[in-house]
């Protein structure tokens, strides 16, 4: 039998078997379709073990992506201050966490996003439900009819960057200061947040979307 | 006995054996450093043969990568015309081919780059002979110290939106018309490429760098 550790509830294999089934669930059925009993039935577990050891559903979520940060922390942190820089602040923030001891869970995490297509479906459910439906409204969003494509171009942005940086590991940008990353597409992530992206004569007449 | 195609020479598995061949001299050696020779050896066959086979070392490994293009077509299609229209020249070439018949080869690539260090490694390599040395003289920046750092940043956003819109399938961007990517994505490139990038007071004195 496996001894429990102080930091994380629970017997590692009970915790195994939920996690899994929480992948499963959250990649066929969504984020919203999965629900924690189904979660539980499918670990073969009580509905309140899955609580205890991982508190609320989003936490579930984290655990199962075995995410490096949560997304919630950083969007409050991007979102509080001078709205001029908000891009500024979100690359400094993601760099931050690549660059320190999250950056290896993070690489692992974008491995496996990449993977395949059920893994690519669970990355997706994240990008969705933790990051977009928080980033909107915290960036005073709602009322913008392209605010989930300007954190959608935003936080594409940031992977490319991420993959570039620390998967790829291509050079110059591999090994620059992150604060050279900062200067050069802080703007960029700036306009794509607040700026005028121009797309008026593209997104006006929907039916002539192909 | 497996048949001859008319369009690729040669034996498949001979074929296969040499691509294998290369794919491990180019993630072992670098680019610079495998040799059509040592690739033939590896491969059990006469260098004439590769050569017969796959033309030059650059073919060769845009066949061993499964490219879904020749960057130097696009690089030199990017570099021809307006200077201040580069940004949006490269990112509506680039959409056009991931939207086209090659998206799901480009997928394959970018599945297999992130895969593991090996496979990453091949990529760099992928990058830094076939675009980095390439792209840098074709848009005029040999003089400029900053040259590969902006292609490197140009080329990790586009990598970044692919793998949002082709893999992960974040929307609204991965079903959004084109020419909207385009009209967002465009000037940062463009910024990247040939704009004033403000990196003085974080370049401007090596020994700081960490």
């Amino acid at each position: 039998m496996a001894r429990r550790t102080g930091r994380r509830p629970g017997n590692p294999e009970t915790r195994e078997a939920i996690l899994a089934a929480a992948r499963e669930a959250f990649a066929g059925k969504g984020y919203d379709g999965a629900s924690i009993r189904a979660i539980a039935t499918g670990a073969g577990v009580d509905p309140a073990l899955v609580h205890h050891y991982f508190g609320t559903k989003d936490k579930l979520f984290l655990a199962a992506m075995q995410a490096p940060m949560d997304p919630a922390e950083i969007i409050d942190a991007v979102g509080e201050g001078d709205r001029d820089e908000v891009g500024v602040r979100f690359v400094r923030l993601f760099l931050r966490i690549w660059d320190g001891p999250g950056g290896a869970a993070g690489v692992a995490m974008l491995r496996s996003a990449v993977g395949t297509e059920w893994t690519a479906r669970l990355f997706r459910e994240f990008v969705v439900t933790q990051i977009l439906r928080r980033a909107v409204p915290k960036l005073g969003l709602d009322d913008d009819e392209q605010g989930p494509l300007r954190v959608t171009l935003a936080a594409s942005h940031m992977v490319g960057v991420a993959l570039a940086r620390y998967v790829i590991k291509v050079e110059p940008l591999a090994s620059v200061p992150s604060e050279v990353i900062v200067a050069a597409v802080g703007p960029s992530v700036q306009r794509y947040l607040t700026g005028d992206l121009d797309l008026a004569a593209h997104l006006g007449d929907p039916p002539d979307r192909p």
